[in-house]
């Protein structure tokens, strides 16, 4: 917090458990994402997207259940064949059968998961915890049997009794789960109750924890931050956040936290210049536009407009830019052409024209532009037109000043040559001065 | 967390300076949203966005600085003389000049602002603490000595250094603030760093707090409800979150967050109905989609889609959805047609049709979707033409069924009758039996 060298938004050194310069992501486009409303994916896609996101670095690609649909299983086969560097997970539910069918896929692990809540319990699948309990110890059994790695996570974690939390998750952690799931289903929860529930969990397990957010509550990237802090080390993403209702930690705003608390971690594990391109593929398949608010790759993420703003960023960027543009392949954009605009602004137009203004010629320009702002919208042809009008007519002043000044020292030195003290020389001189 | 009826998202109770049940709303869609990329407001659209703001409930709008242009203070002029029951304020750097202009507009209370991080105090104003400090004094007892409230602000709190800032705000508390602002200019805090910050302020001072969140990394919203945790009371918005760069907290999605944590607060004071309308004129003036992924009013923040959701949702909607549409004037969509869905939701849509179909029925019908939702993507109207092709079927069958079994009975009556057991009776018989 002193602005120095210490970064003021780096990890807290109170949380010892803390993951943020470790964390890792599980991404699950291809099965949370697959749960959003428009998204129909085809088995080629699923392969682009499988290696964008190998590109790109995740630690793991979660896809859907085999169970699901033929067509699934099939996809499923073919991502895992792919000989990708990240590891591959299917996501099903915790009875063995789906099991069965899972560990022959080829996958490197399996995500089960089950609801844990009373209304998972009595709305969703209708069991005990004692029955949760039993299937549990199932499955996690035969997928290690298997050689493969096992999550079990459960449902709507939040609204769960903390108490049936506790058992459960101690009872797989003693068996030899690799990971167990926090899940914030319906979207409701907030950073510090993350950030307590984790915490006490983390201290009643030895194996690692995965967290899952839904942004019903516009949380979702900042439970996950809060849940890192605690000691998750995995986080679910997806590309956009697409998922159930409004979806989950978008991958891309994800990196945008992470990126300004653990820089040199993030800059070397992943590579951000691959986001843009990611978020497009994603956007055409599943038809929607690139939110204009979207950190990072909203169209307006490094675009500044107050003047006071304009003024700082020429000066500095970090003023008013937590993140460099360039680390995401990106630019900044100084907004000059509004009424809100400063000459600081004004001035570094002038200078990208290549055009020579004193400060208090661009103050008057400065003063035209916001006059005419404040009638209509200006565009930036505008400001320009102004601008280099302005320069005209002052060159065209200069011009005649210099021309003058030649006509005089002209006239000056053939008089100085002829001794010409005449009236006419007299009034031609006058006329000059004039 | 026990699920029962106690909210496991309302504010915890450890925090007894939290204002969660009892905060207030600055929204500064017509100062900070002036500063979106593409907002060119006029003076109708700004009378137009004050009435509904009003109609919904906030608790003061902050206008544009009357120093920003000529048309800037004709704005604010017109908006202060409209008689809203919101209180009007104005944006404006901390000095006496800008002061005494702001005071001349009809305002109810002036906000101030200066920078006080390093990179401001270097890069945008170039004035040490001692400057700050005279010039807060001077404008605080200015304004005050108008009658009017005021407010004065730290930009980039998160960067300055905390030494600096307790002794402005303990300084510029004692000469009788209203209210001090703490500001993340850049959008790289998080929220438990925001609950220490303003945990720490609050216990020095006695005046309100305002908090400011930008949304580079995402956090805003959960910043804005730590902030409030903290014991800040006021929050400052846009409408969709229209700001500098990617904006501040959103209206809408800070609502999503308090109706799940303070419900009955939220209900009782604001007229959540008109979000929609709110979003939908600010983006039709600003040139903007509303975000798909918006909490509440993206178009699918209701909808839900796998199987397993869907038929938990059918039994009770709580169960994957924590903020009732039905509050916002929305209603959910089950979405049945694609390859995730389940029996149960394809039953609810017979119920919608009015078709009579049994279970058994009802799982055939769902293979029959999942199946061709495997191949391409599928409408309403595919799924609707497979359940009313089965039903159709059926019926024929039954039909069928049913003019066999009348004939049968013709038959045998008429035999019965007649006493005919003869072959060519037996043949006929033998007949409607295959």
């Amino acid at each position: 917090m002193n602005g120095s060298s210490k970064n003021p938004y780096g990890p807290n050194p109170c949380d010892y458990l803390s993951n943020v310069n470790s964390f890792r992501i599980i991404d699950t486009t291809l099965r949370e994402g697959e749960q959003f409303a428009n998204a129909f994916f085809t088995l080629d896609f699923k392969v682009k997207i499988a290696k964008a996101l190998d590109e790109f670095g995740v630690d793991y690609i979660e896809m859907t259940s085999p169970v699901a649909s033929e067509q699934s299983r099939t996809e499923l086969e073919t991502v895992c064949k792919l000989g990708l560097k990240t590891k591959i997970l299917t996501h099903i539910r915790c009875n063995i059968n789906d099991a069965k069918v899972a560990v022959n896929c080829g996958v490197d692990g399996v995500n089960v998961f089950i609801g844990t809540s009373q209304f998972m319990r009595k709305y969703s699948h209708g069991k005990d915890m004692s029955f949760i309990t039993n299937a549990a110890v199932q499955v996690i059994e035969f997928v290690k049997s298997k050689g493969l790695e096992i999550r079990f996570s459960t449902e709507d974690s939040f609204r769960s009794d903390i108490v049936d939390l506790l058992n459960i998750y101690t009872t797989v952690d003693k068996i030899g789960v690799n990971r167990i799931g926090i899940a914030d289903t319906v979207g409701g929860g907030n950073p510090r109750q993350v950030y307590d529930l984790v915490r006490t969990i983390k201290s009643c397990v030895s194996c690692d924890i995965e967290t899952h957010f839904h942004n019903d509550t516009g949380c979702a990237i900042a439970n996950a931050y809060t849940a890192l802090e605690a000691g998750s080390k995995y986080i679910d993403t997806t590309v956009l956040g697409i998922g159930e209702r409004n979806g989950i930690v978008p991958l891309g705003g994800f990196m945008a936290r992470m990126v300004v608390s653990s820089p040199d971690y993030v800059k070397s594990k992943y590579k951000l210049t691959k986001i843009r391109e990611l978020e497009t593929l994603v956007a055409e398949t599943v038809k929607v536009n690139i939110p204009f608010n979207n950190p990072i790759t909203g169209f307006c993420a490094f675009t500044h407009k107050a003047g006071i703003h304009a003024k700082a960023i020429l000066a500095n960027p970090s003023t008013y830019e937590i993140i460099n543009p360039a680390d995401f392949g990106l630019s900044r954009y100084i907004h000059f052409a509004s009424r809100l605009t400063g000459w600081n602004a004004i001035k570094a137009r002038v200078e990208q024209l290549n055009l020579d203004l004193t400060d208090d010629q661009i103050k008057e320009i400065t003063k035209k532009i916001k006059h005419l702002g404040d009638v209509r919208p200006l565009s930036i042809d505008d400001v320009d037109s102004i601008i280099k009008d302005f320069h005209a007519d002052t060159t065209k002043i200069e011009l005649a000043k210099e021309d003058q000044d030649k006509k005089r020292q002209a006239l000056e030195s053939s008089a100085a040559k002829d001794g010409d003290n005449s009236e006419d020389h007299q009034q031609k001189k006058r006329k000059l001065d004039n």
